[in-house]
């Protein structure tokens, strides 16, 4: 994994996902104490910026092995990124998702025209469902995050940033990274270490879910005792994987652990101040930025809001806290 | 007013406004069974297009003039503008606002350094407290809508709606704008008449506040009988200006009229498809794009949300409808 291939993925790219803004308000900053700076994913393509890293991965596949179709697991933002993308591409995909995904987001894979099939997570093991369809139907895999060419894709991300925070002034700060596998942290680390050398990248998980932070801790893979029970499911995963670790641990961290009622707090807060929708998963490294700045050098901070695919629920729960 | 007045404000606005981006989403071209482009307006700095008009007459003033500090009128949106850019250049700024406006745009005011002179709609002028501040403080008056250097800056919006347009294939479109005193309005008539003339604007306004569209429809200027109840109050203004009729008439038409149920649902769509949040009064163009679409012509329909400075149980309202 090099800048090289983070710039190939980018310039397939160009033309298809959204170059997101880098937003601020007076009223985020007065909170945290510094000037915020909060690039919006969730105004990528299918709400997050899992879009970059499926349109990556399948654009880099050759036309023919492209052809049999597509097939993810996700709880949501990366099967709605592997529907587009894939029906972009005019080939069709299957997204193997829990039954307990929010509706919203199983409802937005089947309208982007993904095929969804649900699983239990109790009581069915997706590798299996997935080993059936690639040898039924000669289908490719493409992970979630532990994949050069996803990893490749969400660095675009961070060249964006390194661009647009340099044009309001910002070259050094820390850049707080909405972390589950470390498929968007990994390659915003690798983008920065290019071309924002002077930037530091550091996960933000979920209280209980805090693997990745635990695994720089440690200098070795953690896994979470759990896989269920929080509000962010975006960013839910059992461990760092094999490719994304070690990029974590060469340019990441220390990683920061929010909870979920600072994370509702913080997608209110985007609500009031940036008029972004932000799911919980997505406003960690917000959360992180507004409520534990005493964790955070410098004058200024940098933070994803790396999806909005939220049900009108939990948004509503959120905004009860506005 | 001509499009060179327009392209000297936007030079001006130049790395002080943002170029907010044209946003779509396929679950809204499937409802409006056509291509919907947004304009989103709502990401401006302060939350609406006005501080765009807001920047371009401030900073048109002369530094003697404006030193004595800024004057408005406004319901919450042109307030939060004008002390936002009054701040930016270092003026003092006094916001004469109705006591029932939104509770969220006053505290938004005040935080960005706008002094808030409350009134009461129904016993107070606000014309006679803004005469008493001019006199006793010589403050400039800056008009919401009906002031050619604040039509000039809106229509900043209109030149990025033609080149966003153009580059994702769009240059024949009804162009809908949320639409009170006009100068969203006539501002982006001009900037298209000039750079995109295969466009139609079309203002939209709530039902009951249809002055716009009544003046348009008889060639002189109507006036809305009430100034309260609806939920729109961005865009409740009694009547379009001297200087913004002639150009509505001119170039736009004919208006759309839709009812609050309908941009609470459109605000809600863009919650979901968009992940942007829209305020009543800045999602009845949408509202026409989504759920008025005998009335539009074209493959493709291009909408403003022009705000979304709206407080969290009017929102949770919308929500409701999701």
């Amino acid at each position: 994994m090099d800048i090289a291939r983070i710039d190939a993925a980018a310039d397939r790219l160009r033309g298809f996902a959204r170059r997101t803004p880098l937003l601020s308000a007076p009223g985020l900053d007065a909170i945290a104490g510094r000037r915020v700076l909060v690039k919006a994913e969730c105004l990528q393509k299918t709400g997050s910026f899992k879009f970059r890293g499926a349109w990556a991965a399948i654009s880099a596949l050759p036309a023919d092995r492209r052809a049999r179709g597509i097939l993810a697991f996700s709880s949501g933002n990366h099967a709605q990124g592997i529907a587009a993308a894939a029906a972009a591409h005019g080939v069709p995909s299957v997204i193997i998702m829990p039954s307990d995904a929010p509706q919203s987001k199983i409802d937005g894979t089947r309208a982007l025209g993904g095929e969804v099939v649900l699983y239990d997570r109790g009581s069915q093991s997706r590798e299996e469902l997935g080993d059936r369809l690639q040898a039924e139907r000669g289908m490719v895999l493409v992970k979630p995050f532990d994949e050069p060419e996803v990893i490749a894709g969400q660095g675009s991300c961070g060249l964006e940033i390194a661009e647009q925070a340099a044009r309001q002034g910002v070259t050094q700060a820390d850049v707080l990274v909405c972390c589950g596998g470390g498929g968007l942290t990994s390659g915003i680390a690798l983008a920065l270490e290019a071309r924002a050398p002077r930037m530091r990248v550091r996960p933000v998980e979920p209280e209980g879910f805090d693997d990745v932070t635990r695994s720089l801790a440690t200098g070795a893979i953690q896994r979470n005792d759990r896989m269920a029970g929080g509000l962010c499911d975006a960013i839910l995963t059992p461990a760092p994987g094999d490719v994304t670790f070690p990029i974590l641990h060469r340019l990441c961290g220390p990683g920061l652990v929010v909870t979920d009622d600072e994370a509702l707090r913080a997608m209110a807060l985007a609500f009031r101040h940036l008029k972004v929708v932000a799911e919980p998963g997505g406003a960690v490294a917000l959360a992180a930025a507004l409520f534990h700045g005493d964790q955070i050098d410098g004058d200024a901070v940098i933070c994803t809001i790396s999806g909005g695919n939220v049900d009108a629920d939990v948004y509503a729960r959120a905004l009860a806290l506005a």
